[in-house]
């Protein structure tokens, strides 16, 4: 198993990715082989000061950078030697099996949808964010901003890959999924939902428990919640601001706390026939140790296969 | 100036609603006129009970009443003589200026879409909620659930009312006007705010800021925010989530309080000829008080007349 690693993205990159990797390293049985995108002598360099195994890394030296506020299509096209771009282009070679970055999103995700392979079938991938809920336990929005605008069936889709995205790695044995709708009764909402909501009644690959409205998403049981692209990037964004927020004000609560994406890695785009993750620009070690590790269980726990079976 | 209230519609009608009324009339040295919505003998006992100035108060005698869960359609046409129902006929009919009730939400919306007159040329009326800022300020949401689906010819209009409120009722001498999207750069979006970009930006009512995203809907210094009503709904019901949930983990910050409902009465329709307003079901006396001077605000400085102007 192969998972490559950007490690020049993100704001504390490149040291902060290379504490990342040797905490992968350190704390792994069975380690994947891990492919270093970025500068080979500052990765050497950066290995060596903080002493991290080196038995399963391979350097890819790369010459660019795209920095993150460039616009992400012209960067892809006008840096092709960059460490998101070659990561990319190994990945839709099958020379490596996953790719994680911390750096521009908007190339991560203009570099998913142009490079690799969506799974048969998948109108078009999504984005997720893990959602902690009150009653302690961990549920699953989506599509959080790769689908501002969506058909009925889009949604339907994304029931399914969070269905099969919380079974096999949230660990929940029979999903629940919700509409996020501002309303509760079938046949409330905009029309995208009113169409959306018979087909998620329908779909025997879910378990589907109906509409649920803003104020439900951090406190019901549902385990999985979608909705298109537009409203749950506002979402996961609102629900940030209120956790820097709290922090700011020198808030600190067990349950707030849980919204500190470091405790989740990064956001998995779920839809493609691998995994790629994108993390947090303000990414740490920790985050990125937990990328690797939810890319080598993606892989493992064969993710993309069940997407694929339970789409068919 | 009449104003109506329906003294039966709320969790804690009639008691709260009765004492909102005595509030109101001890605290304001030119009362509006009160007409009460309710059970004329209930009436007569609270308002001796609490002691409640009399001169300005005359009892309008209903036998019905709708429960918060009934479907609002369907109530209004078989419980004519309903508190609400009565309200919007004596509103339709000029007998009163303003109505306000804390009762079936749905049964508010229905009643202001089907008995009440839009202002000339808005398209459809909204609801608005205001959003207290970190930086101390209070800004307006709209819309939050009128209008699932929205044109964009629509979103400039919520812009135009917005900026008439944030300028007449809140106090905002030039208030900046915000598009919440999914990302900041013009373009951004999905196809509702791609169209209604260009609409902001070329309106000579408005000071048009651009775009901001989730996280900027606490933080930005916009003052009017403006959205279709599915996302602004989910962001309302979620923000209210947030501050519930901080209560009950007994979280006191200032900040985090000014999201208690009741400092603000309650929610305005905005785009139709005569203060309609919805309250909380929760409100208590101090939310009826507030209602009611918010109504009487409206009709003093004109807010309907001003946004007829801007509008057309």
């Amino acid at each position: 198993m192969r998972i490559g690693i950007d490690i020049m993205g993100g704001d504390y990159a490149p040291d902060e990715s290379i504490k990342g990797v040797k905490l992968y390293l350190e704390n792994t049985s069975a380690p994947a082989e891990l492919y270093l995108f970025g500068d080979e002598q500052t990765a050497i360099s950066l290995l060596e000061r903080y002493e991290a195994p080196s038995g399963n890394v391979r350097i890819i030296h790369t010459t660019q950078c795209i920095d993150m506020h460039e616009s992400p299509t012209r960067a892809l096209k006008e840096k092709p030697d960059s460490s998101i771009s070659r990561g990319f282009q190994m990945l839709s070679g099958d020379e490596i099996d996953a790719f994680i970055s911390a750096g521009n999103t908007g190339a991560m995700l203009v570099g998913t949808l142009f490079s690799i392979k969506a799974i048969e079938g998948v109108i078009r991938p999504a984005i997720s964010t893990l959602v902690p809920k009150i009653n302690g336990s961990t549920g699953l929005l989506l599509d959080v901003g790769l689908n501002a605008d969506c058909k009925p069936e889009q949604l339907n889709q994304f029931a399914i890959m969070g269905t099969v995205y919380a079974q096999l790695i949230l660990g929940i044995d029979n999903p629940l999924t919700a509409l996020i709708n501002v309303g509760e009764e079938e046949g409330k909402g905009n029309l995208l939902c009113q169409a959306a909501y018979p087909l998620l009644k329908s779909n025997r690959h879910i378990r589907f428990y109906g509409n649920v409205e803003g104020r439900h998403i951090l406190t019901h049981e549902a385990d999985v919640l979608v909705c298109e692209g537009f409203t749950g990037n506002v979402i996961l964004k609102l629900a940030e601001s209120f956790y820097d927020i709290s922090r700011r004000r020198n808030i600190h609560d067990e349950y707030f706390d849980r919204f500190n994406f470091e405790n989740y890695g990064g956001t998995p785009v779920l839809g493609v026939t691998k995994p790629i993750i994108i993390g947090h620009g303000i990414s740490r070690a920790k985050a990125f140790m937990n990328m690797i590790l939810l890319a080598q269980q993606m892989i493992e726990k064969r993710v993309m296969e069940k997407m694929k079976e339970e789409l068919s």
